[in-house]
């Protein structure tokens, strides 16, 4: 499609050269030599990237109007980036997937991790959901949507590009359907499977892409101390952790959410795992969990798994008390020798952060214990090595005494 | 066995009670009233700890001669440190443990966090082996051995006492049969399961306890993978990750170590799995690695899980740069799409530190690739949430293309 040769070519200030020949993807606004030929390139570009000496780092996708200007698409300026170099991209990914999942239900690619700066492709089986989230990506569009064809011959190709991530690289938002066999209700529920359990998603309406493959290792973590236990899912979307630990022998499930039609997914998921003893409670997760501890009740497992608390930097003290109060709320809820399994996907919460707000939550709830275990996501969502902090979501299982 | 009433008093000095009310199970010596009476107070002597103000905080094990001065046993000064208090914490560990393993191999004591602080049990089934690491567990040597037997019946106790945290406790170095059933070959290695793999274990001269079980997760991570795979186990000690990934399909396991025991007891464990194509090198992993890539020998997967690089934090400078070309000599034996899966077990060196190696020893042998999973020890290797600093153990697993 487009050949090295006839790319525009940007120029790095002097000795900025360093950091992308170690590795790392991504190019700040300020180390480029801002012409205005460069300034008056589109979003999205393509682009050919020489360090202040004239000699090629590799091609690149580029946005004047950003802090990260330029995203690694290959050091190799010879390479075409193509339908070819995107289907081959999107094999290895398939591979590294396949040999992990026995279902075709999982994040596909997981952008620069995977060759594709700021692109998620979930699968759900012949319906695959796609976000945009750079001008790059939003460039190779047609590209991308051909080598998801070529590759997995899907039977639905859904456009999630809603996510806030678009409004900075100036995208607009929307949802639309690129591609969908005539015979399939895209407004129907699409039924998955993970870790044994079906699952119901909606593509068009859910949260996101509609699940939340993340938690896919954690859940499994839970749902291994379930048996016997009454498990509380606060947050459960569309009954993820609660569905897999009534699968895995929990004698009493109860799901917490906002979402009403969340919350029905999760008891039809329920339903099609032939689940008993499931119910659910619709409301705040903080608000409901201080009612259940007005009322003595106490579980084997308390499962607290929130949207982003910190959604922006500016509201990381806020946030961060928002995670304090939660896992005190939760702790107090924690049978003597039961488990609490937190979590949190906001970006600007680090690990030592969320470990921190862990033992402040304890201290306030009078509670001790152990961590048993502190994970972030599954491997279909795999990290660059140099962008350690993509690396957005922190879980801690702990036991209490 | 002790009553809190007849325990010596220690008072803090004003304002340094808040940690240990927050959770924080340790005192620092420098935050004692070190009355002459409190010094020539014998090292492991339990006492009773007050604030300035003469309110108490908690029995905990003493020793006047180090900086960590303090270990909590308990915040009620009510409860008898006594083989009843002991064996109830054993109960409670082993529960722990049995909610996770199928068969009596595991930590059933990782020190703090189970309320020991200073003791390791490991059990190989009938034998358990112990260390005593403080002072104050020294002391208590003759409750914790009662305890032992109370719940769980071994036909063995053997102490390792060797560890070099004793001799900062001021202990004697040295490896003791506490117990042992007359019929019991204790010079013989006993066989133990870890992830449906048979391994051999030496008691008396094995490293530490004589076996890793810290890595039982990250060799099932690895293991995953194994099918159809070259693999490379560097620093394999006796087989661990080697003969678990030739048991999950792998085409032909090399195993390395510079201990010609631990290589043959590797072997034997593989023969006892029934595995075919596996073979060992003796020799400094680094060394043999460097050798294996100038044959251009090529693995679908290379494990470098060596000994601690670094002993103390004056030798972390030395021990960062030897994982950094550990690293590097592994990634370069690394197939394209393949995998790395590479450790450190050095306290000093934390989760970021050793990332940072990652990224260096991938950027030098000029390998990209992404990460699949960051984890530390298995559950039966908990951590106390105020003591996140003895979360020793890091591995980080990768694809490399």
């Amino acid at each position: 499609m487009t050949h090295a040769p006839d790319l525009p070519v940007l120029r790095l200030q002097e000795g900025r050269d360093r950091r992308v020949r170690n590795g790392h993807p991504w190019i700040y606004s300020n180390e480029i030599q801002m012409t205005p030929a460069v300034k008056a390139l589109p979003p999205g570009a393509l682009v050919r990237v020489n360090d202040s000496q004239g000699s090629t780092l590799g091609l690149f996708g580029f946005n004047p109007h950003t802090l990260i200007a330029a995203r690694l698409m290959t050091h190799d300026p010879r390479v075409s980036i193509d339908t070819g170099l995107l289907a081959t991209r999107l094999r290895r990914a398939l591979e590294l997937r396949e040999r992990y999942f026995n279902t075709p239900h999982y994040r596909l690619i997981h952008a620069e991790a995977d060759g594709f700066p700021g692109l998620v492709v979930d699968r759900y089986g012949d319906v695959v959901v796609v976000q945009l989230n750079t001008a790059m990506m939003e460039a190779l569009r047609a590209a991308i949507l051909v080598a998801l064809q070529e590759v997995l011959q899907p039977r639905a190709i859904v456009l999630r590009n809603d996510s806030p991530s678009r409004t900075l690289e100036g995208l607009e938002l929307g949802t639309e359907i690129a591609l969908a066999d005539p015979a399939l209700d895209l407004t129907k529920p699409i039924e998955i499977i993970e870790n044994g359990a079906r699952f119901l998603v909606d593509v068009l309406e859910g949260q996101k892409t509609g699940w939340f493959y993340d938690q896919r290792d954690n859940r499994a973590a839970a749902a291994h101390l379930a048996k016997g236990a009454r498990v509380l899912d606060v947050y459960t979307y569309a009954g993820g952790f609660g569905v897999q630990a009534g699968l895995a022998g929990a004698s009493e499930v109860v799901l917490v959410d906002r979402s009403r039609p969340a919350l029905d997914r999760g008891l039809a998921a329920a339903e099609l795992n032939g689940l008993g003893k499931v119910s659910a409670m619709q409301g705040d997760g903080v608000f409901v969990m201080e009612q259940l501890a007005g009322d003595k009740e106490r579980f084997g497992i308390v499962i607290a798994d929130p949207p982003a608390f910190v959604k922006a930097k500016k509201d990381l003290n806020v946030g961060l008390r928002g995670y304090r109060k939660m896992i005190r709320a939760a702790a107090a809820l924690v049978a003597p020798g039961g488990f609490l399994l937190a979590a949190s996907c906001s970006h600007a919460v680090d690990t030592e952060a969320f470990a921190n707000e862990m033992r402040a939550g304890l201290a306030k709830a009078g509670r001790s214990g152990r961590i048993l275990r502190q994970a972030g996501a599954g491997p279909d969502h795999p990290v660059h090595p140099f962008l350690p902090e993509s690396a957005y979501l922190k879980a801690i299982l702990v036991q209490l005494d």
